[in-house]
């Protein structure tokens, strides 16, 4: 068994040489044109950084599925189950735009000042311009997902779950914002509302790749639930973080959850432990919460298990996650999808 | 020749038996489900009425085309030039869908209340719930169109003008709201603003239906054309009617635009001929204008010839778009679609 660090090492190292290949990408489908303003804003939270860890998992995936060495194979003209080369690449490029959008709208419904250590679209910019940055990259996604040069009947199925996808995404942000007047839901419905707001994207990555590369519904559909299985775990992830890392290195307020009364699977167990959760931080405002309230809120929430039950329900999504891999051909791919699997809840940020 | 009022009347009769027929494909294909609050906002604009012109013009396309008596044959089992029957009325819901989400966005980028004669979305619900409401039309529109059952390589071409018609609706929107800040914009750059802002919409409904049925790309290209020249035509009309239609008909103050300082083909030619434009209506606030203040106002305009400009200009644009029909058989729906397009510009609202 890999231990944690060397795992982390791995997935780091994996990520971060897709990464300048992803970056690179999202120049050449993206070029900042006229009218200028437009698309430096489209591209502003784009080029911020972020991890691009839906589109190595495209990659990834496509790596597995046709049995080649990680980065042996230009991602451009990447060998296919049918008889053409498949643009891997744009369909990487476009998910990680589809990611983008949905942070720059989130940022305003939820008025987030910072997103990846810089300021959101609407602060750097300003609201309208930000709708619009956002209206652009959803278009542009679909676009640059149709360069991806598969047969016309791929492309149609892997548009029908990038389309998809995005609806669930909104109905997923919807149920999130209505979380936060509810006091009584259920560890079951802040699942569901993660499975829509966060993990479909990372499911429709994983499918996408194998719907392109025409690979069989079985294969499709296993990778669908992998990436919804890690997607939630990521989510999970998430939330623990933002109870356990100082703030410098999350790029915004340790707590920033608690104090915005966010519903998370930590706080939506508590409440059932009978913590009162919406008195553990007195403020509503980030700028005023002090370190040593959220220290107490922290200590609260360990106390009943809370944190706990998040950190196992993770584990048990990953281990299923990774099950599902099975059905890709054994190599080294395929480890690093699992690797990727533990690495989302091993991570310290 | 027919005289206008009687093709007011033919094609008033032809929209409003084809809108019968258009909304009840928009509530197949979007039924309010879970979760019903944002459902219920991505409908409001949606079942708040609207002419369906483009999902018309959309419908009347594929009847020329195919060469069949208007309303004589069902939408949704629609015969092409290729082997299979295409659901036609999927994809005017979907040009309408889209049509609705950039209603909402810019209503909240322009602030205006009402919008149908009903409030906008963000004033019915809020800012979040109209930001979201939009985003879900989005995504839907390209599912809805998935579901036009045509060849794969026709709905990746329907799909393709579809993306790249909803990114240069974002860009003409960027330039809207850029020129409201300008006093030097031209008259060649008003009218390259609202080809992206408003005519690709109409050219992709025209374009769409012909891509779908498997038209050659010559017919494609010649009703895209016909599309920009009377989606033009029909944002230049608005632009006259915004000052010429008294407030109730048009469902919101008449004026408006230069109250709001919004450019339009008239105040850029104004400007043009010397006409102090900003200073035509000193209030910023519709609620505060006086219909004398806009009398006054549009006298200006008139005597600059302003006016009458845009009308010739529109008048050109919609005698060339009735040209690229010889595209299409000569038939009863062509003759409706020549019909159409005198109507956008004879139209009283």
């Amino acid at each position: 068994m890999t231990d944690p660090e060397t795992r982390e090492q791995t997935v780091l190292d994996a990520v971060g040489e897709r990464r300048e290949l992803v970056n690179q990408g999202i120049q050449e489908e993206m070029p900042i044109k006229r009218p200028e303003r437009l698309w430096e804003a489209s591209r502003y939270l784009l080029d911020a950084g972020g991890k691009r860890l839906r589109p190595t998992v495209l990659l990834v995936v496509g790596e597995a599925l046709m049995d080649v060495e990680p980065l042996s194979t230009d991602y451009r003209e990447f060998p296919s189950l049918a008889d053409q080369p498949v643009d891997l690449m744009a369909a990487a490029v476009s998910v990680e735009v589809i990611q983008t959008f949905t942070l720059i709208h989130d940022d305003i419904m939820d008025d987030d000042d910072l997103r990846r250590g810089v300021p959101a679209v609407h602060k750097e910019f300003d609201l309208d311009t930000a709708i619009l940055a956002g209206d652009t990259l959803y278009s542009s996604a679909f676009e640059i997902m149709l360069n991806a040069n598969a047969p016309s009947s791929e492309v149609v199925a892997a548009m029908d779950t990038l389309a998809s996808t995005c609806t669930k995404i909104c109905e997923g942000q919807s149920l999130d914002v209505a979380f936060e007047e509810r006091a009584d839901v259920l560890p079951e419905e802040y699942l569901e509302m993660i499975e829509q707001k966060t993990a479909v994207l990372y499911a429709a990555s994983a499918a996408i790749a194998a719907e392109l590369l025409s690979a069989d519904d079985a294969t499709v559909d296993a990778l669908y639930g992998y990436g919804l299985d890690i997607g939630r775990a990521f989510q999970i992830q998430d939330d623990v973080l933002d109870l356990t890392v100082p703030s410098e290195q999350l790029g915004k307020q340790r707590g920033s959850d608690l104090v915005e009364n966010k519903q998370t699977l930590i706080t939506v167990h508590a409440r059932e432990q009978g913590v009162d959760v919406d008195n553990l931080v007195d403020t509503d405002s980030v700028e005023d919460v002090t370190e040593a309230e959220i220290d107490e809120a922290v200590q609260a929430l360990e106390e009943s298990g809370s944190i706990a039950y998040a950190n196992d329900k993770a584990r048990e999504l990953v281990e299923r996650g990774k099950e599902r891999l099975e059905c890709l051909p054994d190599n080294e791919a395929r480890d690093l999808l699992c690797d990727i699997a533990d690495y989302l809840i091993e991570r310290g940020y």
